[in-house]
């Protein structure tokens, strides 16, 4: 039961006419086959146990594609194939650490860091400087010449308000990705960042750090919210603290990767596409497994229950695992390079929200196009995942925005992704079956009707 | 955003007018603080950590009923008190372990088994006797005379493939409750049943068995699902399966307990009643942490939130934490037996399916009544609780439906209750932080509209 059963009048969303009593059991079928048959959830647990996490250009990173070509071929995809995808290489040192130094450099505390992906090292001795406790931007630019030679702390804290908790993010993920060229900008010597999690916990989240080319680039390291509170408190009774920072991490030359390709071929438009898509490189802490492990395993699961119930759509449904969303969206501006042109891409559907009980759809298109979605919803009411709604869709597949590509994003509960977002937490341990399955089933049902029916 | 705002025309559901946008102002009010300041979680933490399972009767019992009160008096509650209930008083025994054994009576693998609440004990060497595995009670009535002698194993699996668990657990759970009596009518020496969970997992999950009076009373147990399937594969090769049960768990005479009181006055007329409830008791394996200590939790958060925001509506909401849900009801059966003159109880809202994300309220009353409150759905959409739809409310306060109580239940996300529910797995680690804290608030807002409106 929903809230379209119970608050009359939408009409519009009721079914009526005997085509849609028919989808209603397509998508039935859909969901009682994947939650009594459903293989998503031991597919996610092989592919994070054996694989484990796979930063771009690392050996995980190859051994992925590998085991995600072999499980489409497994499952009998068609055209199954590897897009070849040139990704930046940059590789965690063997030692990052951060104490809380005294006058002569004796070390008083150690503190939970992590480097971010893309910092420069610290020279092998580190760097050492009084820290500066930072919480907006604005701040920073009124502290101006005080930032010389310092470390900036930045220590704002994820707004736990907001019921969404990307949007939570978002308003405080800038300081990780921006914050070193900011702090450069004036003279800073390194950053530490509050890590960019809703809870107070123990583990630095990373995630990238973006330099500017015109500014020099100063060493970048997460840090744990729980140390990040410890500092705060110490900055209110003592004059200065001060930190030694080292970290010995590589960028390497660009290395080899590749998107990896599969499809349920439509049966009467073949070559009118329905993408469905995750990112197939994670961080380096923990598997991968919410983000993006997840969706790559939604979309293998979405076609395999459709094979399985021999449900063909009109038009292909296209899976792709895509490069590099980490570090770089190599990707999928790679991807959206190609020329395909014997072929229209009609929509592309991201999942890379985790594996949590999905919730609808978010449609970054005009409002005709989320008016020609949203009724659907009837749908996905059933396992109350009928919120249609405009919103981003996901990053890997922005770039196919410009070429037309009307993209779609699968929308989940938001509550606990962030707090195994970047850190070594993300492992399957934190995945619940059912939900990740719910979501295999709902991307498998819009991927069919809008197969089936186009946009 | 919501299915609300996209789908056209819900015209009646639109705040248009300048109460409905005071209305959505307070509702905000209460999510942006809940979030921010929330005590859910602490207060549950605090709970399981230092009180520990609350069986009818156990020294839990009494020690959570102090603590409930104690805390509802910290946080300045009105007419604090205790409402006294007797109560049956179950204990399980030191012993209760399962064998398959051989024919001459040699142990060949233990099993894992918990006694069901309110059973028997087998005699002190034990049952010993072939086991007979029995999926439906249709199959139990076909096989009759086969059954004398036997230890009855009902087997039937958890519906997977319902999208909402708790139908799923109903279709089952009459294996659990009511299999002995049916078993023992037959002429069975005992009866093991499969866990009622949804998941293959090692812990057996217990739950009240029921007796006929006119019947012999026989042991009962849970056995865990991974241990259901073994023993179930061992019946397609062996010939017959052998299963030495003992248990020595007992029932005492009745005891006291009590249900815990607390009120947030109305301004206007306090003498109408709206109750928000759980229950304080819970099986004795885990802590009871979702089951129902989520449910105390929330409700003693929703009211704490007003107080703290100042928010007092005109109608008392009053907070009943319920003795002895688990096994007898007999908490919810004194709260409404008790004659109370001088006050009217307009509706009785439960919480008691855990400490999940909230997805709105279920209302069991007349399509009028669900059309009153239905409509308030807009001051849930932000926070994405807004299914408000008919069903179930909650045991304890069922009670209260035979003297024209409007009774509703707290809805939630239901995919991972059972997975933890009557098992040694409900600790307060099984309870996210986010989720348990946007129930209460769902709550308390929920409570707050009532109160203030009426119905």
């Amino acid at each position: 039961m929903s809230l379209l059963l119970v608050l009359a009048p939408i009409a519009s969303s009721q079914p009526t006419d005997s085509l849609q009593i028919a989808y209603i059991a397509t998508a039935k079928q859909i969901l009682t086959y994947g939650l009594s048959d459903g293989k998503a959830y031991p597919m996610l647990r092989e592919f994070c146990t054996t694989i484990g996490n796979r930063l771009s250009g690392s050996v995980g990173d190859a051994r992925g594609i590998d085991w995600l070509k072999k499980k489409m071929e497994q499952y009998n995809f068609e055209n199954v194939r590897l897009e070849p995808v040139t990704v930046p290489k940059w590789v965690r040192g063997t030692t990052e650490t951060a104490f809380i130094v005294d006058r002569n450099g004796k070390k008083i505390r150690s503190l939970r860091v992590a480097s971010l992906g893309m910092s420069i090292p610290t020279p092998t001795k580190g760097v050492t400087a009084e820290i500066l406790e930072v919480i907006t931007f604005k701040q920073l630019d009124s502290l101006g010449p005080l930032v010389k030679g310092k470390i900036v702390f930045f220590n704002r804290a994820f707004d736990r308000t907001i019921f969404n908790t990307f949007p939570g993010y978002g308003a405080t993920v800038d300081q990780r990705s921006s914050g070193a060229a900011r702090a450069a900008a004036y003279g800073a010597v390194a950053v530490l960042v509050r890590s960019v999690t809703p809870v107070i916990d123990d583990h630095p989240h990373t995630g990238t750090v973006n330099y500017t080319d015109s500014l020099q680039k100063i060493p970048a390291a997460a840090v744990s919210t729980r140390d990040a509170e410890v500092l705060s408190e110490m900055l209110k009774s003592e004059k200065a603290v001060r930190i030694r920072l080292t970290m010995n991490c590589h960028t390497f030359p660009d290395a080899a990767s590749a998107n990896v390709i599969g499809e349920l071929r439509g049966s009467e438009r073949p070559n009118e596409i329905i993408l469905i898509g995750g990112h197939h490189d994670s961080w380096d802490k923990g598997q991968g497994a919410h983000d993006d492990g997840a969706g790559c395993i939604h979309v293998i699961e979405a076609i395999r229950i459709l094979k399985e119930l021999n449900i063909r759509p009109r038009r292909t449904i296209r899976a792709v695992m895509f490069a590099n969303e980490e570090n770089g969206l190599r990707g999928g501006k790679a991807y959206a390079a190609v020329e395909r042109p014997n072929e229209i891409h009609l929509a592309a559907i991201e999942s890379d929200v985790g594996g949590f009980a999905p919730t609808g759809f978010t449609v970054q298109g005009t409002k005709d196009q989320l008016n020609r979605i949203a009724p659907w919803s009837y749908l996905f009411t059933p396992m109350e995942a009928d919120r249609i709604t405009n919103g981003g869709s996901g990053a890997d597949i922005s770039p196919l925005v410009d070429k037309g590509v009307l993209t779609i994003g699968l929308r989940e509960r938001t509550e606990r992704y962030f707090e195994y977002h970047h850190a070594e937490t993300d492992v399957i341990g934190g995945v619940n079956e059912r939900e990740l399955q719910l979501g295999a089933c709902a991307l498998a049902i819009m991927a069919w009707i809008l197969a089936e029916e186009g946009i």
